[in-house]
């Protein structure tokens, strides 16, 4: 079989659009100005910046002065929680999220533990999804703030956001939401849904990495993460990432109007992969919700086949998947995602996520999954957990 | 006289270099995984990252494990300063910095002053050179910091900083500088230089704007800033920008390739640019250090003239420079740094930064004297505390 290169880790990070770099080029050597200096190089920079703000709220329902832009989506995480958290703080110590949330939304909620919060981790049911009554039984008067993530990175759980920002609003706390995987997957209108707060990133939809925002509805008190100069209205200091910005914003733009036609096309490929990997192998799972998801996000677990293998079998074959998620890709750790969902060290081990994006093909997705068959088949012959069974079958 | 485009804020921000950018593009579109994910496109990443972490190590006398990538100076410098004292907060609470740091280093320690930690601000003598006796009369027994910057962003002037690190190493203090301005202007070893902490920017080199690092030198404990997954260590989350890191990476090697032609180019450029000024300006002067100083930048002040009145007046004419720092460029108080030196309100606003590049020419700083020279008689000619003065002489 000719080895040939698909990338179905696309949940880990995309490629950059040719027609978002062809706007980020010339901010690299014509319009390279200091978006704070108020010469004309300054100036050309601050409109482009500022155009991205537009295109950035108008994709999200927001308006633009509601924008602030990070470095990226876990800034924006550690942002919103830690600088809600410490604005608060004479308000209230209390702090409500999920086991299932991104690294970067747990560790700035121990971090929170540290200084004396006391933070609520809600469970997730076995699709992942977050139950409200637990979340309004939780809900103490010194509850200052809810963070619950739009899309789970790992399983693709779609949660009843506009359902928890309700519960919240009653209570008055303040809700954040990280969108960072859902952003460009489903529809976010942050007034209709009564989003106070929201993550989101440039890389997850093929926009440039080291760039992502902030959105903070007006009203909304917030504590600066990132102290310096008068950027982002005060709240963000540093010398503004103009080609990652201009990059984003369109980005932002083309996402949103093309999301009805890339769901539909990815929808499509992912259920033509389903069904052809069911043709072929046998004893997998999907994991996470069946219908409330993410279209190209795809956890599946193996029976008797180590992920880890699973992957490296397919990476030799020219194919790029995931184990768990890229955030703790390098760690050996149980997915704490697969964990709350109450798959066992086994099940999460044999757990792979495989992502697909809007530029995959039918024919890459054949090839995929003959690999994957070929590789499970070699694998499952290799298992001791798999002869065990036999064995006692016999 | 015709209109051509001259960029002189340098300081403020470059442009990405060609050699820089065509190491770049790749990365969006081709080499574009994530730098964590561990299939063949997170191994492609990861390995680029990796040697941009190797060239900057070398370009600063460090080890490549010693080097961890951020979104830019800001962060580096909030990170440095809030990481360090509150890894070292059981140890003591007082930090020791100078009055003329930049915004991001300020800002920092006046949160954490809020927090009950104790902050000494330095003076700077007249030249922008802080005291080292004065420096030694203010460390405690309790002093865990001292954070001095390297070159100063707005004058120019470049401290001490191996005598400097040499008095808070005799007393067990960690010695961290702000090198954003000063990194590729003079040669830095930090292993000799006895520097434990440092900052670094790569859009002050001829690098991309949105990236950053900070230089934390074996040994040194630190709380991270942006927690997350396991990038950087474990000390910094988020996805890594790796079309940044790889720019960043390529602008050191060169700016350190290339330090001692670029600084002889524009040492000549800025001698030639002030004895043309010389001869066609009268009552001006430079402030900073007379040669204790970064070459390129030039703070000036022009007697009886608006700064903003001039930068306006050059910027019609195609000329970029700036009041100031672009880091305050919103802003219309007066300049921290030329209060410090002991510049009056008035001789503050009659300031402007003219900043000269590699790529500038002596062609356009000719035009730039002639420029410089008519606007400043005319505003001269306008202005009533010139006309006043010249009352009281009749």
């Amino acid at each position: 079989m000719e080895i040939r290169k698909v990338y179905l880790d696309n949940s880990a990070t995309t490629f950059v659009s040719n027609d978002v770099l062809r706007e980020m080029i010339p901010t690299f050597n014509s319009t390279f100005g200091n978006a704070n200096s108020s010469n004309s190089y300054g100036r050309e920079a601050r409109a482009l910046v500022d155009l991205s703000r537009e295109r950035i709220a108008k994709a999200i329902g927001a308006k633009a002065n509601e924008i602030y832009f990070t470095s990226g989506g876990t800034e924006s995480n550690n942002w919103a929680i830690r600088g809600i958290a410490h604005k608060l703080k004479e308000k209230g110590n209390h702090i409500i999220t999920s086991a299932i949330e991104h690294s970067s939304i747990l560790e700035s909620c121990k971090a929170l533990e540290k200084e004396g919060f006391k933070v609520t981790y809600l469970k997730a049911d076995a699709s992942g999804i977050i139950n409200l009554a637990e979340l309004m039984h939780y809900i103490r008067k010194d509850t200052i703030l809810i963070s619950i993530m739009a899309a789970n990175n790992e399983i693709g759980t779609i949660q009843n956001i506009q359902a928890i920002a309700q519960t919240a609003h009653e209570k008055g706390i303040i809700f954040h939401t990280d969108a960072v995987q859902a952003f460009g997957a489903i529809n976010f209108h942050v007034e209709d849904m009564g989003i106070d707060v929201m993550s989101i990133s440039s890389h997850k939809i093929y926009g440039p990495k080291g760039v992502g925002a902030l959105y903070i509805r007006e009203g909304v008190e917030i504590e600066p993460l990132i102290y310096g100069g008068e950027q982002e209205d005060g709240l963000r200091g540093g010398t503004s990432n103009v080609p990652g910005i201009v990059g984003f914003g369109k980005a932002s733009e083309i996402a949103v109007r093309d999301m009805n036609i890339n769901m539909h096309k990815i929808r499509g490929l992912r259920d033509y992969f389903l069904k052809a990997l069911t043709a072929k192998v046998t004893n997998f799972t999907i994991n996470g919700h069946p219908h409330q998801r993410l279209q190209g996000l795809l956890s599946i677990t193996f029976e008797g086949v180590e992920g880890e293998s699973l992957a490296t079998l397919l990476d030799m074959k020219g194919i790029a998947i995931s184990t768990g998620s890229a955030c703790n890709g390098g760690s050996h750790r149980i997915s704490h995602v697969l964990n709350a969902i109450g798959l066992d060290a086994n099940q999460a081990k044999s757990t792979v996520r495989i992502s697909i994006g809007k530029h995959n093909t039918k024919e890459e997705l054949d090839y995929v999954v003959d690999a994957i068959a070929e590789s499970v088949e070699r694998l499952r012959a290799m298992s001791p957990i798999r002869l065990k069974k036999k064995k006692l079958e016999d």
